[in-house]
């Protein structure tokens, strides 16, 4: 018994090690963090593996669900990750991975995160963040302020307001527009004479008291999926978010949102939120946002931009007029991972109306005191970390100039990519760059010949083989590890609103050349020269096309 | 025009700089950096002020609400961060800090998020994380397996399974809480005939469908704010999330939940969830877990375990039995970034059944397509990081029997700590320590003597000057910069439920010494002693009753 305890005790010594004694320079995870340091890039290049393993390859290395019972050492378990994780991860910030919303980030962010998360701080409450909440009051202010530029008076009243908030930082997106939806709910459904209101009372409740026998929220057929989850949790249901039409551009009719607006306040109805998307998720489209804005004025709605990806526009002096209208908002989504270059984990939706977040305020004894300006009191997340001082660090360390910058050559770049694209008789743009995102495909040059006078059935059979021949390229390319775009499924105006797979591309990364963009069009060419069923079933349909249009003449 | 593009070019070449150029070993950012890795606490205890300063004096140098029109220099900035924020934030891994659920973290976790950070993985799909994917499910599965213990062939037929899932990696638990009751709401209302289902029609129409007048949620008034908010995001309503008595040990009375579930449906409201705490914030204690899954499963409930806090204990055989029914939850929130020492922003539910999470499964056309294994089509968060990846880590480093260690370690802490504050004459322990957290109060040993004969006016008078006393003693502890523990208010049954305030300690710092809580104590009597008010009255009321005593005599 003695000796047992003596080993539990060596053990513990072992244990208080692990929480005092830092590695090594020299060590394992020692030489490696300093790789990271010094050169990221050239560390991922090395060591992420070129060639794709198939997933059920990786998931033997991670199959196994037992708790490991016996301690490894840090040395040994770092190679595993090395040598299973890290070799078969995802280089999201190469240059040449231009099929989504990842970049390279600045090099400064990597100390930084290391600060914070050293710093460990939880936002959730003054008692165990202090400075970082008012720092995260700050970030929310200068956002709210990048959009609606209200007067020094007024951040200074708001800003840092007990009872107020600017806003709420999340770990993304999806939560941001859930707590935007959740805010319009909760305002719309709020108390009244006996009625408690939905936050005390639930949804049922607060539709009969209110009498609507439905509620609904309005969005393009663009908008992103996480609002279709925010309509589910929400208890509003999937189907009472309305897709609305979009035009050539990817843009929402208007036209088509009011009738159904009116369609549906005839069926009792309640349509109580408009959702307009500033860069939407496949295109890169812009609503036009001042119509939207006046039409949930006209109705009484609230009115919610969704600006995840495209929000950070707003930095550039030069493209921001493309978001004309979003000062009207009653709140936005802006994730700052995606263009504003943060890792992973940073989104903030603001609200316009200082007061607006009393609809989904809670308090608890031991934290969030009424009266106390913890976060926590604002956010569908609890305990959070302290990522908004990456946000405010690249704030002031990039610029609003800065930022500017970054921004318009993004947009630049891919105007001219899809002018390589237009010039290119082998490539077809299904979607031209509005922001930084073009959607194309590969079309051989006598298919797009055979297109346009092709009869029904047969553009139809075409387009069905493109589809499996734009799936079969994407797919290669990736699997050949030197680029990545993604690829989704669009009904083009111009193609009669069939389905349509194509390339996705967005080119947020600054470090992305036009050289990596002729060289992944060559390989795409390249790739689809590989095609054993869909380019030979192409080509057949085209040739018989030509050739009956050869012999008409 | 010419001059102003090549002074735009420049800028650009010095931003592509930020992108490719790390920081150089001996800037100021890279000094820092070498300062924490090589030894975190004593960076923070040189950064981190050691006095409390007024938040709005902090506050001030947070103010400006513009978005930095110029760029500043990393060092610079970073001089900014050290003196603004980071002297001005809060030690939580200092050993004197145990006023919250924070601790010290294992050193290898800092490279280890640095990787992590560096490789940016987005988890909401498999293009965007590859191997994380396969990692995260294996974390969820390694958790399933320490809850559940199925067989072999369980993990290995569901843990990679496209279209099942064994929980969710989240940011935390209140987002973990939402989810559970999430699935448990729409597994509830779910399709049924022409009906489509809650997720599909609404809460409204589920609710008219099945024909309940109300839904409730059932957990005792231990139970974590969370709960609160998700009752009110899913449109159940808080006032449907029903706060059942506790005993004098803070666990869930189970004759009045089953009195509360007849009396519920009897009126036509249908408990579809019973929450059992594992684990109670405020002061640690767990429910009868075997009893509540007798009870949901008698009346057919979601069984869902927030053991957030407490679920580390499952990795100790020797206390694992302090949990027992937690095998027969449906589901099980768990937070690592709590007693599993990992960074903020890592909670799990985990769910028995593979397929509950169907139940609100959704999909997108660029991503989440069906028969993927995206991680994405079953989690309320979208873009997610690869936090994942620090749990498996430290699984695999500490194993099972090091977290044994360290949370045996800290439980018997706790009670070495009641024994202190038990024979110390002027404290009273309020809540003795089931698991690490305890609750007590400093009553000067007269008064404590007084309380026993006094009457109720007097009782009433003592109480609330001690609460007075207990909050000015916590505050002033707090600021004085030395020690932290947190306060929160309970309603003792040895009180006769009255309201009383009490400090908090939570014991999971393996740093944390008993010398240091011997400190606290002494510090805390020496504050008392500089009370102005509190302490005065009660004195004089003490004096009063045991002088009267005296004459009676």
């Amino acid at each position: 018994m003695a000796v047992e305890n003596r080993q539990a005790e060596a053990s513990l010594d072992t244990l208080h090690r692990i929480f005092t004694v830092p590695e090594a320079p020299d060590s394992t995870l020692g030489r490696i963090e300093k790789e990271i340091s010094e050169n990221l890039n050239a560390f991922l290049q090395t060591h992420i593996a070129a060639q794709e393993k198939p997933l059920t390859e990786i998931e033997k290395d991670f199959s196994c669900a037992s708790v490991p019972e016996q301690p490894s050492f840090v040395s040994e378990h770092t190679h595993f990750l090395l040598e299973k994780l890290v070799a078969q991860s995802v280089h999201t910030s190469a240059p040449t991975f231009i099929g989504h919303m990842t970049s390279a980030l600045p090099y400064f962010l990597m100390p930084l995160s290391k600060i914070m998360i050293g710093l460990n701080q939880n936002l959730v409450k003054i008692e165990t963040s202090k400075a970082f909440t008012p720092l995260e009051r700050q970030v929310l202010g200068i956002l709210h302020n990048l959009i609606y530029g209200e007067r020094d008076a007024f951040y200074q009243r708001w800003m840092h307001s007990a009872e107020h908030s600017l806003g709420a930082f999340c770990s993304g997106g999806t939560i941001a527009n859930i707590t935007a939806l959740w805010v319009a709910r909760n305002n719309l459904l709020k108390p009244e004479g006996d009625f408690k209101g939905v936050a005390q009372e639930g949804l049922f409740r607060a539709m009969k008291h209110y009498g609507y026998d439905d509620l609904a929220v309005l969005v393009s057929e663009r908008g992103h999926y996480s609002l279709k989850k925010a309509a589910d949790v929400l208890g509003i249901g999937r189907d009472c978010l309305i897709a609305i039409k979009t035009d050539e551009n990817n843009k929402i009719c208007t036209e088509d949102l009011q009738n159904t607006i009116e369609s549906l306040k005839a069926r009792n109805i309640k349509p109580f939120a408009i959702v307009g998307v500033a860069g939407t998720t496949e295109t890169g489209n812009i609503d036009p946002l001042d119509e939207l804005a006046d039409i949930a004025l006209a109705h009484n709605c609230h009115f919610h931009v969704d600006a995840a990806w495209g929000g950070a526009t707003l930095m550039s002096n030069k493209y921001r007029p493309l978001l004309k209208g979003i000062e009207r908002a009653d709140s936005v989504t802006i994730d700052a991972h995606k263009q504003l270059y943060i890792p992973m984990g940073a989104g903030m939706v603001i609200f316009k109306n200082p007061a607006s977040m009393a609809a989904i305020e809670h308090h608890a004894e031991y934290i969030l005191r009424k009266g106390s300006k913890d976060l926590g009191s604002h956010t569908l997340e609890g305990s959070r970390n302290g990522m908004a001082m990456l946000v405010f660090a690249s704030l002031n360390i990039i610029s609003r100039q800065g930022y500017e910058l970054l921004i318009n050559n993004s947009i630049e770049k891919a105007r001219y990519f899809a002018e390589l694209i237009k010039s290119d008789p082998e490539f077809e743009l299904i979607s031209a760059p509005e922001l930084c995102l073009l959607t194309y495909r590969y079309v051989p040059e006598d298919t797009q010949k055979a297109l346009a006078i092709a009869n029904d059935e047969d553009k139809q059979a075409i387009h069905e083989a493109l589809n499996d021949l734009t799936q079969y390229i994407q797919k290669r390319q990736r699997e050949s590890g030197k680029s990545f775009v993604s690829r989704t499924r669009l009904m083009p105006e111009q193609w009669d609103r069939r389905i349509t797979t194509v390339f996705r591309v967005v080119l947020a990364n600054p470090l992305t050349t036009p050289d990596i963009l002729s060289d992944v069009l060559k390989e795409q060419k390249q790739l689809a020269l590989t095609s054993q069923q869909s380019l030979p079933k192409i080509n057949a349909i085209t040739a018989r096309i030509l050739s009956q249009a050869n012999l008409s003449h």
